[in-house]
């Protein structure tokens, strides 16, 4: 057995030495190669990817792993960059929203006008990434400002996350109406609308933005609460999209949630 | 403001023309630059990507939003080999017990024995990639074959999974007592037990495995039924690892989870 496996005291030994040891030594034997051919490489696809560290601290960000970061770490600001600016975060969104309509066209709705999907907006239906990418911002790399973060909402000129809007237009024609939840302060509510309009969302049953009264309340309390209000109105929550896990863990968050990538911020 | 944001028939144009245009504009303009000077590259790091398509469907797998897939995709086979079998699989699952680990060393501890953390086995503890690695298996974009897989558990050599390992070392001294949930079958406890201890992994409060009688129950209900026993018994249940979301979802989860990748099967 020591061939195929290190002994006890070895045990520490990566998989990849184990692995490739059992390649190395499986062509001379007689049995049908035991394991696949696939060479071992380095990183995704098998090339090299330069910041890999930032490519796994991404991946426990989004899986929820790493919770209440504060900022992005500094050695990643180029790597969080270059991943928003790049291809690679437009494709994340398009398979989210590829999957969330292949859900959505899987159901049959009741045609009451109670069916459902939940929105957030920041970082899902509108994008900040006009405002993350200004160097002194560097993609939640430099610590928040609420001051100019607060004047940017205040032009309202944020553009739509495409795969969102993409999802948002083909859901409207399901049957579905749509809701949008959002930790934005109800005293921003014309310049919401204003700008949920500018970037092509025309309709939605309600436009849910926190009141002051509730400012102090976290997001997964205050999205849950509304939630919550949707519900025993007779509403069902079938689908629900956001960019933070605090849009979609709580209670009442749907049938089916859909996580939008974020590497820049965290919001609990 | 048309310069700074397209008319609302173009909004479906995408935000990367939108922040190439400000960035191909902004060198002439008085004001200081109000977009981070990086330049839009293609793919994570600012590097074409190969199989882009495969790195969006595993992060969209590791995020839950696309479950009940049967296979992995055709086209992702040599994609997701290369991943399992290079750095970047250790890299994250790295990444992953480093942060169960931070947050487990931020913990204070009663010291009565009833501090738990829970560990699920196959593709956490225990890694199955030389099982899956062989050519009729492709990185689980061939057809479970359940003979076959009973075989590998029989040959009781599975491999430890590097980090999670450490992280059960780490975790024991701290003075956790560690929980095993498997939905092997019982009737596999005596090879399942050997093989733990071969993999380095000595002891343990409890090793729960699935009872025939339970066998008919999904992953998400069965192990939720068991850690309400534990919690029950008094025990509570700190950490929670495993690389299935029907590990980390339903109820009594603890106190916190932490997903390993795994983009070779989905288990509901």
């Amino acid at each position: 057995m020591s061939t195929k496996f290190p002994c006890p005291k070895n045990m520490e030994i990566t998989l990849f030495i184990f692995l490739a040891s059992v390649l190395a030594t499986s062509h001379g034997a007689a049995t049908p190669h035991q394991i696949h051919l696939l060479r071992p490489h380095s990183g995704a696809s098998g090339h090299h990817v330069p910041g890999i560290s930032c490519l796994s601290w991404r991946l426990a960000v989004e899986t929820d792993n790493i919770r209440d970061w504060d900022l992005v770490p500094e050695a990643c600001e180029n790597y969080v960059g270059h991943y928003m600016l790049g291809h690679q975060y437009r494709k994340d969104c398009n398979a989210v929203g590829y999957s969330a309509l292949q859900y959505a066209k899987s159901l049959k709705l009741t045609g009451d006008g109670k069916d459902i999907w939940v929105f957030d907006i920041d970082e899902t239906a509108l994008s900040n990434l006009p405002y993350y990418a200004r160097p002194e911002n560097g993609f939640g790399a430099k610590e928040y400002n609420a001051t100019s973060f607060n004047e940017w909402i205040e032009e309202g000129i944020a553009p739509p996350v495409p795969a969102v809007l993409k999802l948002y237009q083909k859901l409207l024609p399901l049957g579905f109406k749509i809701v949008f939840i959002s930790g934005t302060s109800e005293k921003y509510r014309k310049i919401r609308i204003s700008n949920l309009k500018l970037a092509g969302y025309h309709t939605w049953e309600k436009l849910i933005l926190k009141p002051t009264s509730e400012s102090g309340a976290t997001a997964v309390v205050y999205k849950s609460a509304k939630r919550k209000e949707l519900v025993e109105a007779g509403y069902r929550i079938l689908g629900n999209t956001g960019d933070q896990w605090s849009d979609l863990f709580g209670t009442y968050v749907g049938n089916r949630t859909f996580k939008v990538p974020d590497p820049m911020y965290y919001i609990s």
